[in-house]
């Protein structure tokens, strides 16, 4: 209720501020018996460090996953996993400057507004750090389901995109650039882009495109859990996300019937996949495919106008180490909510079969 | 679970095929003493209803709710409140041409696979019927938080669309023509080509804008259960909606941070609002808006080929009475479920004020 | 959250009051093509209703409930099973002098402090008609797992209680006599004795006990939601129980681990059973028997001192029809909760099996 | 759904085995601006912790709790309060003679079969060092509500018991001697009584009697969620426990209506209390008080005949340290767990007041 849950059947429960002892979670509705890859987990947490690449922030964080129960000789064991990862690199100076500044377009005034209370360190429980859970959570849960391929990738970085179907893309070039992105030429602009942008001082959005294949048919629990609405939540949970679209998206509310359905084959399959791989909120065995809108981070070096808890205008101006675009970095968070997202119709589509 | 309740504190449990007997639900966690205008809550239904209009289908539903529990004397009494509208014109035969037939871009194919059972009666639970449910508990829903301002309306059709910000619209205007649309210029041009597309025997999607005003700050359970994203998911659990964005929503994605960031007033208001009335997930008092995509109504009146439950191919052609576009009735079903999740967290959010 | 939904994967959303419209509920999660034999669930309905023998209330209530969804051709389709029972024979003028004035020991008082509003005929929400929606579900639910059999009886009526192990006992004989005891020497005595307290307007409390059988290893989910913790909060849920205990249950706790400890048979199975078929909240495949405490009806003949809203007090005595001794209709009541706590387990425990 | 999660809107997500890293959980919905007295929390886990007396098993645990997130200069934030005790003095050892055995009545077999997998060391996530998740969480939630007392204490082991209400004890000297029972002659005779049972390697149950004061009117969320179906649940899933009653419990199933009800006095509090607090399963402003049933810890010293994975007979004897009696342990955890609910429907109370 007090939102730090996700899901149903495989559930997350994520604790940690940006500036605590750790970040970390418990799992509950693993099954039980899956051999666990640990480097596999560790390396998606890599995926999504500070401090990777020369178009993200520069500070350093580790972000060692530590299990500290559920998993026995290798494998889950169908009790609860409980995971921390420490913050060793935090410095609580750097937020000093703003222990009393309502920073613009961050949850600074909100969370003080709807507690009563502000932890200004890093933006406490807003600071995007809380994503490290999830990326844990999503790991395991892909270890539960190999067969089916999760590949998000950048679409764009400002009006910078691909300009092709994700048919037509290499996925295994995702991983080969910084800017992840598997369309090379784009991905270079993209990243002379996002250089330029941090040179000055300022930031910019993006989109994040997702692939799911392999999904089974009949997943989704209509009518109100339907499969996209599910994965619409996740990916609107995550920082800085303001847009979903699966499918054909906003371009479908321009298009007729006649040319939007997706006529069938005799197998079932359909001949396009304007649908997005769902129908009625059901996986129908096609490529489930959808879009994610990344706003530009807030904290730039510039200077703003801004006011402090006494409602007193102040100017303040970006310090310490910040990504001057989101989007690389929420890759692994994408496809992790996504994971989770499928894991639990997965399971719960178990229930009715056996 | 099996996905048709809604709602944590204010919560909406929904039933009802199009053919079967009666549309209902139950409606838990409605506080007492809140005094119903019960045609408040069936013009709403008259909103949403089949016939209303030239364009829209011309079947004829009157939709009566009646009420069964929860209300005494005029007032809810904090039990909860179960209602059904009686399913009075509905016409099987209408449907015995598509029995063994899965229609394109509709929900019979996963439907039969995931059940292993199949309703074929005007889509059963998937019909657009089943949002009878939503409007009746949505319009509940406002009459708790009569303060808060709702106002949804269609802001395109195909490739028309309004081209002002909402703020130059008179809201009072949704009503006074069929296609919903508040600026009558537009609404006009809607209008015609609806009729030209139906004419065709063709459908076409459209986008709804929904503005919610005068919302307190602190709405919203982060890092899971953010505002937007639960209203994401309520707008994408309706039938045909393909996408979803607040605030600068996709175009915020190529917009830079200098751009994009809402810059304080001294009393907490913001001189823009491309947040869109939410920052970190929580409501900052500015006003919400979003915008939601719904594809073309999948029954179009043109031959189509499709397959059968045996896989053999097979021609087909609409019957019935359709919508040729769905976005004007779904103006209700917009606001209803904003209402729902408005509602909810503002109940929610009294937990800690008390 | 409002107290009205129990279950969670078989889930019942329940509404209605004693003198409202009609009494009702949603199932979800039922799993389709289940064959409903629509006689045996309004034959459980008859074994709860008032006016079936003479040690009963002898108001007339003929409780015919009427199918709204979720069942096709016979079946059911794994939509929403929506269901309301009419309230035909409720006289709100029989509770027409106690519009005002608090029942000793009955929830008129809590209600109105609570709700702040009371809907004073014959208890409203509170009242025992609210169990027919359990009876129902529970109907629903033991046809989804007819190999397992669960049968309740009454185990005592005041201080008459029958003197053997259930093993001993013929369950076939439970409906051959008024008060539901299988033991027919002790079965006339209790109807005497119950006929014996009505002559004098008082009324008597009793237990249940309640026999499991069939039941697969691996139900329950620990380490909160065990097995007998659900069937605990299940019958404490039933109106008028005070108490719940299973296998040794309160005599356990004067034992020796020597004595309480079952020791396993080679196949598993155990030569005793004071673990009572579960052992650390799963059941182990053995017979699963728990006993129920019901408190004395509060509605007595006899005059008794009481207050009304003002804080006065005021002599009131019963009127009405009421039950002298409330085990015999509530046998099936605690049948059906048993029944949905168990089909929720079953259906949960598929998940990690398929 | 997996069973480690306890509460609505304050809620405990536990983990942790005996023999892994460490127990742990998370908390979130705790309200923010508590100020929480972190020592009073390390005084409930040593209230649980082995090794306090000589009545107890003697296994040295330390068990200091660390508080990873959710509290920022002293105070609660709001956010999830994540927390973990460390694992230090386990002897996975002492685990290797029943790798392959199924102890009696112990959860050994059942988890085996349901998970497919056993983590043998010492019970895993079934033995007793789970609930010191519930302690820290329940040593929290009282710190909520201060002003509402709650005292458990032992009321009987084996045969002897308190012969005298509650009211007439002293609860101040609960906490005077070893066995926890407030009856300072009774708590003799409990004493020595252990004292021979552990000498003759055997082990013996008892009950709990615990006693809520300071309750508002209105807590409880019927008809499922009651309030005493909620802390029937609750104590239920303590391990060990085999029965609930709460007021008059099973001896109220043998009175008269004419004696069971309690007549009011005319500020709405009640002359007898055999309601215990709740009508209607809703608290009625007078003592809420409940016995809980502890079966004799499964774990002997003497020689006892079970069976090994490949259904072979074998002889084993309880190696380690165990508790010859498992209530004067688990008087801290009946509170935490009591405390857990009574903040759950305070704070949803909440609702509906603000």
């Amino acid at each position: 209720m007090a939102g730090n849950t996700f899901g149903n059947i495989y559930r997350l429960s994520s604790f940690g501020e940006s500036h605590g002892e750790a970040i970390g979670g418990v799992v509950d509705g693993c099954p039980p018996n899956i051999e666990l890859d640990l480097n596999a987990i560790q390396k998606e947490l890599d995926r999504r460090k500070p401090g990777q690449s020369a178009i993200v922030t520069q500070r350093k964080e580790n972000d060692e996953v530590e299990f500290l129960s559920g998993i026995f000789e290798g494998k889950t064991t169908g009790t609860p996993i409980g995971f921390i990862v420490k913050n060793t690199n935090q410095k609580s100076k750097d937020y000093s400057h703003i222990t009393d500044v309502y920073r613009p377009s961050h949850a600074d005034y909100v969370y003080e507004k709807k507690y009563g209370i502000r932890d200004y360190r890093g933006g406490g429980r807003s600071s995007a750090r809380e994503t490290i859970s999830r990326v844990v959570a999503g790991a395991i849960a892909r270890q539960i389901i190999p067969e089916i391929k999760i590949n998000a990738f950048v679409s764009s970085v400002g009006d910078i995109f691909i300009d092709k179907p994700y048919q037509a893309l290499d996925f295994s070039l995702t991983e080969s650039n910084d800017v992840r992105c598997p369309d090379l030429v784009t991905a270079e602009k993209m990243e002379a882009y996002i250089k330029e942008i941090r040179k000055e001082g300022d930031t910019v959005g993006g989109t994040i495109t997702c692939v799911i294949q392999n999904v089974p048919v009949g997943l989704g629990e209509p009518v109100f859990d339907k499969l996209h609405a599910e994965l619409g939540k996740a990916m609107l949970s995550i920082n800085a996300v303001k847009g979903f679209e699966y499918g054909s998206g906003f371009c479908g509310a321009k298009m007729k019937g006649s040319e939007h359905n997706d006529l069938f084959n005799p197998d079932g399959s359909t001949k396009s996949n304007l649908s997005g791989g769902i129908q009625g909120g059901i996986s129908n065995g096609m490529d489930i495919y959808f879009r994610v809108a990344f706003k530009p981070v807030a904290t730039i070096m510039k200077e703003q106008d801004t006011i402090n808890s006494k409602g007193e205008m102040v100017k303040m101006q970006g310090k310490g180490r910040h990504d001057p675009c989101v989007v690389p970095r929420a890759v692994p968070i994408v496809e992790a909510m996504a994971a989770m997202v499928i894991v639990d119709f997965y399971l719960l589509n178990n229930i009715f079969k056996a």
